[in-house]
């Protein structure tokens, strides 16, 4: 079984010059993923016909496809029609099929059909035209001595409805693909590092057609393990009996196999126990109670937060006593135990979780400087507090401790 | 004047498998494009010795400037370092300084180093040690022929904070690029095409040389004015007196001409005013006030706010009337106005502003799609409110709503 593989040619200035961001081509890859083809190549290049002529030259020799977005709008800015006519040598004249296609898309909208628009119809005679369900402008087909070259839209609804309907399976009936399997595994409370060691050995043991990625996001990390062969089942048992080996080297750090984040899977178990909670945050300040509201139907268990930004607010308006506060300060144990108790009771809720440091870059002594959080979690078993030591940034420190106090939480809520 | 052109590489599996979608390079471009400096290609390879040497090699044919991201973690996956000491031909050994960075950056976090973060400081002799103030992994600055290789970690946190304070201003000066003087303009409460009718003439009238780039963001519309030219004073001063011009026009709609977006402008005239304010909301679900508080030093002016998610949290926490609640409703006038004053009072601060609507996708209503908002600003003088009829998805509407209150705060703020 050969490795089928692809390269992906973005052409426009808009993306060189950082007006937009190139989002098809990741759509593309997961696609492409998912049908067995691995891409080995991305590629921008502005609106140039030598740039465009050289990229489709060198993809050619390395790739057994190259896929091609963008360039082939109405106006002369585009260049892609005429360089693939040139690179294949091959003249373009209107295409009666896709000429009825345009006009009739311009009928259904009511709309007339300008000579440039007709003009979108003209195609190179060596390509076969891949039609356009969602826009004016057709794909175009292009297969030489094995090599299939496809040039789309870069339009994303457009160049989308022609992958899904048309290309990708057009693709695999042209090269049929071997299956691929891809894998999340999602880790928080460990950095990459120190997980890595963990499961040094387990990375060791992996066969050769299974391939381990490490990939680090602020206060995660995931793993992605990618098997390649020749059946998908397979692949997805083989897959699945690897994580039941690394459970028990790092099952204490999996919150999740999937795309979702960790605020929707404690919003999932929360709603599966039942349980409500309320937030008190002095530090994060507003940003973990808006990871709990950022998840559609969170008003099922996060009943709300108050935010005792002020000093004298933490006690009129949350209770936490003046003693403590001038014995400990805002920023110690006994302070962050009363809040995550006190916003619960306030709050009638099931659970209480709580925040307060020293976000940055004010506000440090030299026993706490910047970056000292304490998180607390409280329920009616018990009250957890940590302390965490975490960056110099602001924001980094903001978005830490509430994903810090969302795993306090994954970690002690109640069993049952 | 020549150009000086860049190309950017980005190594790593997880963008060829579209499991991370490659903001980086956009923000680099716009970077480069802010120095007088023009990105021609984009190319992003994985994780593969000879696809990052072949790349490398073509780049080199074709740019000045070739800037790197990615595979420069601690584990096994990572290979841009052996590969860039591969391509110069030159060992890689520990490098002193780095060591001490990366062993200072562990410590400040309480961690101790492990071998293989210890690693991370062993570079190419042949290349200069780029500090990294935000991770482990230094950067690398290669300079052969007068090319230059600039090797920067993939978290993008990380790579900007290295752009910006070393990367791009070297850049400057190695290459001595021409004037370009860009000057923002930041709008808000205007969308893109009104403001485009209202400054329509201002636009015509604008010299050859100074562009207008039109930058809608959720909730704003930045105005970019990009003046080229050998002299950067003439420019500053060109640019300015267009900015006289547009004032008659656009003035209302205008906060700033920088970086700062509205939140921080708000805070420095509340803390030009001496004014305190706190925030009562419920659809934001503490978006707004996490984005008071992600400014430095808003423990000044910012001094807390509630989030009374739960219809009963309402009432028992803020202390809105039941019977206001049962006859309009939670997203109704008369609550936002009592939640506005209400939380005024309780924080006891000059200034209280509230949010009350149906995020979506849940619980609309025929008389309260989703998108229906509710927003109010309070001070000692006078109590606003406003409706809003915004967009159906939850994080645009969370977004929207955060920014048209204060909005609302800066168009009633007391003269004096």
């Amino acid at each position: 079984m050969r490795n089928v593989v692809a390269e992906l040619l973005t052409i426009g200035d808009e993306i060189l010059f950082g007006q937009i961001v190139d989002t098809n081509s990741q759509w593309m890859s997961v696609a492409l993923s998912n049908a067995g083809i691995k891409v080995i190549r991305k590629t921008s290049v502005g609106d140039v016909e030598s740039e465009i002529l050289t990229a489709l030259a060198e993809a050619e020799k390395r790739a057994d496809i190259i896929l091609i977005t963008g360039g082939l709008g109405p106006t002369n800015d585009d260049l892609t029609k005429p360089c693939l006519a040139k690179y294949f040598d091959c003249e373009i004249k209107m295409h009666e099929e896709a000429l009825v296609e345009v006009t009739e898309f311009f009928k259904s909208r009511g709309r007339e059909l300008t000579e440039i628009n007709r003009q979108q119809a003209a195609l190179p005679v060596c390509c076969e035209k891949v039609t356009n369900a969602m826009g004016t402008a057709p794909g175009m087909w292009f297969n030489r001595n094995g090599k299939v070259f496809v040039s789309m839209p870069g339009v994303p609804h457009e160049m989308k409805k022609m992958m899904t309907d048309i290309v990708v399976p057009k693709l695999i009936k042209t090269f049929n693909t071997p299956a691929i399997f891809h894998q999340l595994i999602r880790t928080v409370g460990i950095g990459e590092s120190f997980l890595a060691e963990k499961i040094a050995d387990w990375e060791k043991s992996l066969p050769s057609h299974i391939k381990l990625a490490y990939l680090p996001s602020l206060g995660e990390v995931k793993l992605r393990l990618t098997a390649l062969g020749e059946n998908r089942q397979t692949l997805l048992e083989e897959t699945h009996s690897l994580i039941e080996k690394l459970k028990p080297l790092a099952g204490d750090y999996i919150f999740g196999y999937d795309e979702n984040p960790l605020e929707v899977v404690m919003g999932q178990k929360l709603t599966e126990k039942k349980l409500t909670v309320a937030v008190a945050e002095s530090c994060t300040g507003g940003y973990l109670s808006h990871l709990f509201t950022s998840v559609p139907g969170s008003s099922a268990y996060y009943l709300g937060g108050i935010i005792p930004y002020d000093y004298e607010i933490k006690m009129r308006q949350l209770g936490v006593r003046p003693e403590t506060l001038e014995k400990h300060g805002a920023v110690s144990e006994p302070t962050i135990i009363e809040m995550a108790n006190l916003v619960r009771a306030k709050f009638k809720t099931d659970i209480g979780i709580a925040t307060s440091g020293i976000a940055g870059p004010g506000g440090a002594t030299p026993e706490k400087p910047v970056g000292t959080v304490w998180i607390a979690y409280s329920d009616k078993h018990q009250t957890v507090a940590r302390k965490l030591q975490l960056s110099k940034d602001r924001m980094i420190n903001i978005r830490l401790a509430s994903i810090a106090t969302l795993n306090l939480m994954r970690q002690h809520l109640p069993a049952d």
